[in-house]
């Protein structure tokens, strides 16, 4: 997978017409996860489907990953399986791994840099009054994973794959610019947090029914959006949105679960169930600084 | 300087024609530095100008930055120091910072990305029998402080000053690509390693004049050629090359040091003072892992 390694630095075509799309994330020991959760290789694969999250949110395809991994040194074979876990993430998206940089350190510390392409990147902003609200698959999983953990419970096998081997919906993202798409994000902090920031970023008012959450089994609707590390999408589009297309052509669910109301400066989200009011605060992240 | 920060993902134009070119380096406490050492502003500034210099080397021009940065929380203070430097490194070289991440460790811990673009990226690889050598600037002034530090003594305010403040070559090395360069790197492992990763790369021989190398005064020309953290640039060319254009237009000198001697599978230098083969050992960096 690694390509022009042996350079100060890497060279890369962004295609014709296309605008450069990048993104840096990081992902801490002890602050983004705890090593007691994750193998080395889950470590690494998380990583970099985090990053490449920011890439689907865009609209984008993904064309190469640099990597920064600092580890302390009686580590060495364990940082192997965390690069094997990024190599993994890059052949699966089908992009490249650009090279990076390698050092010590008193704990794991591995940062991702992914850079890709878009002939029209879509914006936090943009979301167009009487546009309906959609999110890709289902919600709750890797909350309920994180709760169990933080019990010292097992979460169930379901649960554990979505928190420790989450997808970047990359071709859901392609689908939703394709057709269309005002405003898109990833709700890697929940959806309650990140239709607070499309709200914002567009100055507009939404209203979200938490009866028509796609939440998986056993988990409540506020659970299910109140919780991060989710890494589906959520976007403003057309009401009219041929969502029987999308699931046919990316083999996942689609779901309209609201719409943007009203123009609202500094953006407003409200959530209904059962036909009334419900106020719901933004999920707590053990884990995020 | 910041832009785009308010999405998942910040977007840039590469100019038409252009390949995109992309580096990451990390600096990491008490591995790449010591705190001691420097202010907040220089470590920031030296870790983005680490950065750019592996642009000067390809010959590009630099677009953007982006940058992770990892702190204690009790330092939060001196983080937006960091910033700062990293921020005054990007606007001397014009670009933007792009976006980034930040999260709490227990170490400061500093990643930057660099992007940028040129229409022929010149590589270590390239360097043709009969090219001569050329090296940018003059060389020993950082290895000095560093063995002044490392003593516990004062280093001059000179050599202190391009310790603490590199400055990346851009124009010198942009100049260079214009002028048919076959093949350059940056010094920063010194001129005894990357003279070997030359070699090795283009599978040639080179022969360095260690009675030509451009020294600071007070540093012999063997300790020049073995201490790091230069960031000058070594690169290989037609031996007839302008080198007073050079020097009126890009304001700093351009030394003829060697030559590419002969065709070397695996690569070789030979290094020659007085007419006589002198055997040097790479330098020995403190601060790498």
């Amino acid at each position: 997978v690694a390509a022009g390694l042996g350079d100060d630095a890497a060279t890369l075509e962004v295609p014709p017409g296309e605008q450069l799309v990048v993104s840096s994330d990081c992902s801490v020991e002890d602050v983004h996860f705890r090593r007691a959760w994750f193998s080395g290789h889950e470590i690494g694969y998380r990583a970099a489907m985090a990053a490449l999250s920011d890439l689907a949110a865009m609209g984008a395809s993904p064309l190469g990953i640099t990597l920064v991994l600092a580890f302390p040194p009686a580590q060495r074979h364990e940082i192997e399986a965390v690069a094997d876990g990024i190599a993994a993430a890059a052949r699966e998206t089908r992009c490249r791994i650009l090279g990076g940089d390698l050092s010590r350190a008193a704990a794991l510390f591995c940062s991702v840099t992914v850079l890709g392409s878009a002939p029209h990147p879509v914006r936090r902003a943009g979301a167009r009054v009487g546009d309906a609200l959609f999110v890709t698959g289902t919600l709750g999983a890797p909350g309920a994973a994180l709760r169990a953990l933080n019990a010292g419970d097992a979460p169930s096998a379901g649960q554990r794959a979505r928190f420790a081997r989450p997808q970047a919906r990359l071709r859901e993202g392609r689908w939703a610019a394709a057709h269309g798409a005002s405003a898109m994000i990833d709700i890697s902090d929940g959806l309650v947090s990140d239709a607070a920031h499309l709200a914002a970023a567009g100055g507009v008012g939404l209203t979200i029914d938490l009866d028509r959450l796609p939440v998986v089994q056993g988990v409540t609707a506020a659970a299910a959006a109140g919780s991060g590390e989710e890494y589906e999408l959520l976007f403003a589009a057309a009401s009219d949105l041929a969502t029987g297309d999308f699931e046919r052509e990316v083999a996942l669910s689609l779901t309209r679960i609201g719409e943007v109301a009203a123009a609202a400066p500094g953006g407003r989200v409200t959530f209904v169930q059962a036909g009334r009011r419900v106020d719901l605060a933004p999920g707590h992240d053990h884990f995020s600084p």
